[in-house]
């Protein structure tokens, strides 16, 4: 996931450089570790289990059998792969290690001679690769493949993983082109992945195979799949044409941050345009309060706009990523904390609500309702979301800063330490429990910079000092407080962001969340779970009270957690005659008071499979 | 449609002879008039284009080639003869009657020595009968097969393809069975089919093999269908013993059809008393204001309990029928003025608006909202639904009244004759668009005998005279009004049910319709029609009051129909700050009356593709 923009041109804003950030403690780091002491661990073992490693066992020509399961199980090994090699950058692992070796290993037996290297291609359908483009996933799968060899040689210096990768990157560029085989993958990704490579490797064929590849597609090659037309692949139009997105998520979002990725690079203007048109379509029409995406089960699609259910919504783990993936690149590209804000927003929920907390099981499908019985999987014969959600937690730290030639960009806030050649920073923090910051300057040079610090829109009455005096800058929400000094070591400022709980409402145009409101605070999206409320509570017959301010509180069994509780009532539903629609004069429903608990929505199904909602009826 | 439980010795209720019920005129006289000059005309050229006459000609040997369609064809042409039937018993039609002919010819001709009947394994799968009975759909033709010979010989006397089905009927019977092979069809219908066969030749093996089907259903015999699990056949627990509606829904409604036709010739009361229990779970969980069903795109099933979207809502149309011929049998079984008054709902709202005004395309899916775009099609790749609806629309006057020992029992309100053997009853009125009924008695014996007249839940406040002076009888809502005398020729009640538009309020539970109404006038749903609104408006930014009243009105361009003026509002969503969710305590959205217009349900997207919603935010 790190994207290293450091001599992008056209980056308004530069990634850390690898390895620059380390977490210290706190929310991030927690996760990180379960990462690491489980979730890779449990990773190698279902990809085991899965076959992934079989299947290029079979490739490698050292057992043999049948291909086992879907054809674009190389990608999950891959992305499992990345992770690894950035845990192994953020401290040894013998362990991990040699796993990876194996895999390297592996892989470089099974590619063949010419660079081509596809589990399912080669053993499942020997002498027919790039016969089906529209679904075949061998592009796709190759650059899952580039981001793990870029992640492997920046985590470890070495060149293998690389090299072969690279080798295929040339197969690949030597068969399709201008004056060439004319093609691209019905799954974008390869396009993203081809950038980062050129960035690692400075070789200019891989960006212009990526501006070939993006070009390509829009016209309408791909055959319908199913009921779906050519939306589904975002082949209805060239890249540079369309405002709206369309069709499959991740497919939508994988193709915009190549669209972006490419624009960093050459600095096209209509790149970046049409890239902010549909980030504005996703978010001001068809994104959840959770930062998640994707309305509808059919097709893993994006819904109309406003169509936002919050029961039978998709919301695939792999599409909050996709779309945090997108934000920071558009971060990057202008600087503006509307990215920064909701990339936050998707870390936070979307996209952490993946994972369990033991790292163990995944949401593939993120509701924001549940009736019941809804629980993460170990595995899934669709792997993509566990490696997905692996390699992200552990690059977390690469997203919480950015540089440029004025100075330093703080975006997220974490316990972490940031060295940037002479200059140095400490962030000490409990957030997102505690809105308290206290960043220290822990080395520099002697020339004056700027500390640009993000406040978040929520965060009105933020706070800060400087070394104890008032910090001469605005706190506007939604910005960044920008301070330019000649730095000391020891110097300190002191944020304090409000994270006092606070009701939010939806668009009026939500025809699913009409009457309803959700509960926040600071970045976390909260929720009610069945197993926390009076005994007898039926979730689906609870209200909020708007006019009473929630109070935080805690749960014995979500250790560390800040939960809310919220005063509001119980309707009492067996009071009503048993039909589904009265008349509107009917009497109201009688209710009883009673106070709601709330937990964070990212923790949500850790305790058993009941109910949840996040929004929640207003009395 | 038409069921003949004159002798079947459980039914409380007996169906009308076929026959003895004559529309005279007015709204489904209409319908049925369009269904016969135009819809089953172009069934006919429909049923030839897609390739349903065709696949039965290879059948036969009379061409050459390759099958077309899926394989369940056959059952569309079969619904189609069936209502070609019964349109030939309402009056003479030289054409309908020519291609009958040759339909039944052609069927003769393709049928095997044997009996065996089906085109699709006949041409496609030669050999392989019976292999694939999860998915084949071969029983399900068959009792499709069924039902149009019991209507062809009701309606016509001729023995020809009644003998033809009785020949495939017997096969499956020597096939199937008791010591026998074991098998049931994934997709109930043969059931409801064999025990109507039974009725109309008195053959208790038919009724024998049906109660087996049902039987040996719900043991999970049948494969996993995708990601759907037995209860997408109903195949999780037998027949009697489970109490929710699940899985696909027309599967459910056709198999709980048959397991009520069951009981009405056997008298088992835990056939009944299960079909009872999963008629409350659809009723009171799961059923939209419109008599539809099916909140789910993926396996066209039910949802959860008070899961009903309106936009993504799937509401097939088949299953709208599905649950007016449950409510009918049901009604037989038990008398009770319930099922008759959700037949009606249905009836008017969930089936009608399958067919366009014109009965020149169909709805497959019915959404209770569109954001635009969404339009009838002349057919379907699957096409189950346009010739469900034209033998529906061909026997609706089979439904309007009923028989017992005791008299007579009006269940719905037609301008209509009905002959009764001595006795004789004329309906006039303008019903759905007045409330006005005359019912005059035309013929009559000398004996006492009892007339009962339903009167809606909604109609409140109806009164009735007899002969101009006040009728005797509680004329109480949800029930019958019951009047026994020895009656005179001439005798007439006038009914009047009062028709004042109303709003209607959601279940609480159901999340999808929080804070909105719909509008209603006797049995019609209303619903907005973009293009009814004053120019510009978004018809996500309207609001109802509900303490207006809504009046009638009318629009040139539906002519005969009441349409609804109803004062409301539209949210300036213009000024709202372009994102999807905003703090709680943000300033209220400014808003401007305006009149809203509403038109039937039914007769939306007849008049162009724009958006529609039935329920409406309330101010």
């Amino acid at each position: 996931m790190h994207t290293a923009t450091y001599a992008s041109p056209h980056a308004r804003l530069r990634a850390l450089p690898f390895a620059a950030a380390r977490l210290t403690g706190g929310f991030w780091a927690e996760r990180q570790a379960v990462n690491r002491a489980a979730g890779l661990r449990h990773g190698y073992a279902q990809l085991e289990q899965a076959g992934n490693f079989y299947n290029l066992r079979l490739a490698a020509g050292l057992t043999t059998g049948d291909y086992k399961g879907y054809l674009y199980l190389d990608s999950d090994l891959y992305k499992w792969l990345e992770a690894v090699s950035y845990a192994l950058a953020a401290g040894p692992d013998p362990e991990l290690q040699a796993l990876a070796d194996r895999t390297i290993g592996l892989l470089a037996a099974a590619q063949q001679g010419d660079g081509y290297l596809n589990a399912y291609w080669q053993v499942a359908k020997p002498g027919q690769r790039w016969t089906d483009l529209d679904h075949g996933h061998e592009m796709y799968c190759a650059g899952h493949l580039f981001q793990a060899a870029v992640a492997h040689h920046r985590a470890t210096g070495r060149p293998d993983l690389l090299t072969l990768a690279c080798k295929f990157a040339d197969h690949i560029d030597a068969t399709f082109g201008p004056g060439k085989r004319q093609g691209a993958c019905g799954h974008p990704e390869v396009e993203l992945a081809l950038v980062e490579l050129y960035r690692e490797t400075g070789e200019r064929r891989y960006l212009a195979l990526a501006a070939y590849l993006l070009d390509w597609r829009g016209h309408r090659h791909f055959r319908a799949f199913g009921s779906f037309g050519p939306e589904y692949y975002q082949d209805h139009a060239p890249v540079r044409d369309f405002s709206e997105v369309v069709g499959h998520v991740v497919r939508q979002f994988y193709l915009d941050v190549g669209v972006v990725d490419l624009y960093l690079e050459t600095g096209e203007p209509a790149l970046l345009a049409a890239a902010q048109r549909r980030w504005h379509d996703a978010t001001a029409h068809k994104m959840h309060v959770t930062g998640g995406f994707g309305a509808r089960y059919e097709g893993e699609a994006f819904g109309l706009p406003y169509e936002l259910p919050s029961d039978r919504t998709y919301c695939e783990t792999c599409a909050a990523i996709g779309g945090m993936m997108l934000n920071w690149r558009l971060l990057l590209a202008t600087g503006e904390a509307r990215y920064a804000e909701l990339f936050e927003r998707g870390l936070y929920n979307g996209f952490l609500a993946g994972p369990a907390l033991d790292g163990r099981s995944y949401f593939y499908v993120n509701p924001l309702q549940s009736r019941g019985g809804y629980a993460r999987s170990a595995w899934y014969a669709t792997a993509c979301c566990p490696p997905n959600v692996m390699r992200t937690l552990a690059s977390v730290e690469h997203f919480l800063a950015t540089t440029s030639a004025a100075g330093v960009q703080v975006h997220q806030y974490a316990a972490a330490e940031i060295t940037l050649g002479p200059r140095a920073l400490r962030l000490d923090t409990h957030y997102p429990w505690d809105g308290d910051i206290t960043l220290t300057v822990t080395a520099t040079d002697a020339a004056e910079w700027e500390l640009q610090l993000r406040i978040p829109t929520w965060a009105a009455g933020a706070t800060a000092t400087l070394n104890g005096a008032p910090l001469a800058a605005a706190l506007t929400p939604g910005a960044y407080a920008a301070v330019t000094r000649a730095w000391q070591v020891g110097d300190v400022i002191q944020l304090r962001l409000p994270l006092t709980p606070r009701f939010t409402q939806p668009h009026p145009r939500i025809d699913a969340l009409r009457g309803t409101l959700a509960l926040e605070r600071g970045p976390l999206v909260y929720c009610l779970e069945q197993g926390d409320q009076p005994a007898g509570v039926d979730l689906l017959d609870v209200q909020v009270d708007l006019a009473a301010q929630p109070q935080t509180t805690a749960r014995a069994d979500l250790p560390g957690v800040v939960a809310l509780a919220a005063p509001g009532y119980r309707l009492n539903v067996a009071a009503l005659a048993e039909t589904l629609y009265y008349p509107a004069d009917a009497a109201p429903q009688p209710r009883a008071p009673l106070t709601l608990t709330a937990v964070p929505y990212y923790a949500w199904a850790n305790r058993g499979a009941g109910a949840m909602r996040v929004w929640l009826p207003a009395a």
